[in-house]
């Protein structure tokens, strides 16, 4: 099984997972591509929110933590010279709580998929600047 | 600007990114998901192929080599240990050439964009081991 993109003309590719799922890939209007899809960079990070943020919802549900809401916020600081990678990444876990008296079981969630489990952040920590917070809204 | 990742429920998060398209991610069924949408680590391989791939294509058009087609395909190594990451990752670029006389100015491009200017590459190199060939059909 491996991962198939499909050049599709222009700047656009058509990928198929390993999982099945089919994602079209496109650069911008400014770059020769139309936007008819995500940018291939950008996927990255895609990657690292879906890892991390998987992570801690298993791990909550295990600790019995219920009833939150979470969205997760990456920002990114590009080098300016080729090749162009993630000079640095920011982390936001943004969550809403009805019990506050879970605030030490999300930390201890989230610094187990950061420092244990998240493959992909363990990955991007070798060529980026990683760093992550915890937001209560 | 910055990429916002929101958690739907079970394992699902729906991802928009900085270019304003959206995606949706999701955990198989064996890992506790409903197989939504696509594995946040699979994301790695895709942004590897387009990044590579739209390098290839945007070169070869500067080099006016057209009439061909192009599948990348993206094998990989997992390990076995947490966190998992890719140990192994080999690009197979499986072209098409109408015209073969045009195979040196394909490996040429194949290899700028793997030495030069993939930034996708050149993060994951940090971490795994990364192959690559050429392949003509």
């Amino acid at each position: 099984m491996a991962l198939i993109s499909e050049f599709k003309g222009g700047m656009e590719f058509l990928a198929k997972t390993e999982s099945g799922h089919e994602l079209v890939l496109d650069a911008g209007v400014s770059s020769g591509g139309q936007d008819k899809g995500v940018r291939p960079k950008e996927l990255l990070l895609v990657g690292l929110s879906g890892c991390t943020g998987m992570d801690v919802v298993s791990i909550l549900k295990k600790m019995k933590v219920e009833n939150y809401t979470l969205r997760i916020e990456v920002e990114n600081e590009k080098t300016e010279e080729h090749p162009v990678i993630y000079k640095k990444i920011h982390l936001k876990y943004i969550f809403h709580l009805e019990d506050e008296s879970k605030k030490d079981k999300v930390e201890k969630a989230v610094n187990l998929s950061q420092e244990r489990y998240c493959g992909v952040s363990d990955m991007l920590k070798k060529s980026s600047e990683l760093t992550y917070e915890i937001i209560y809204e």
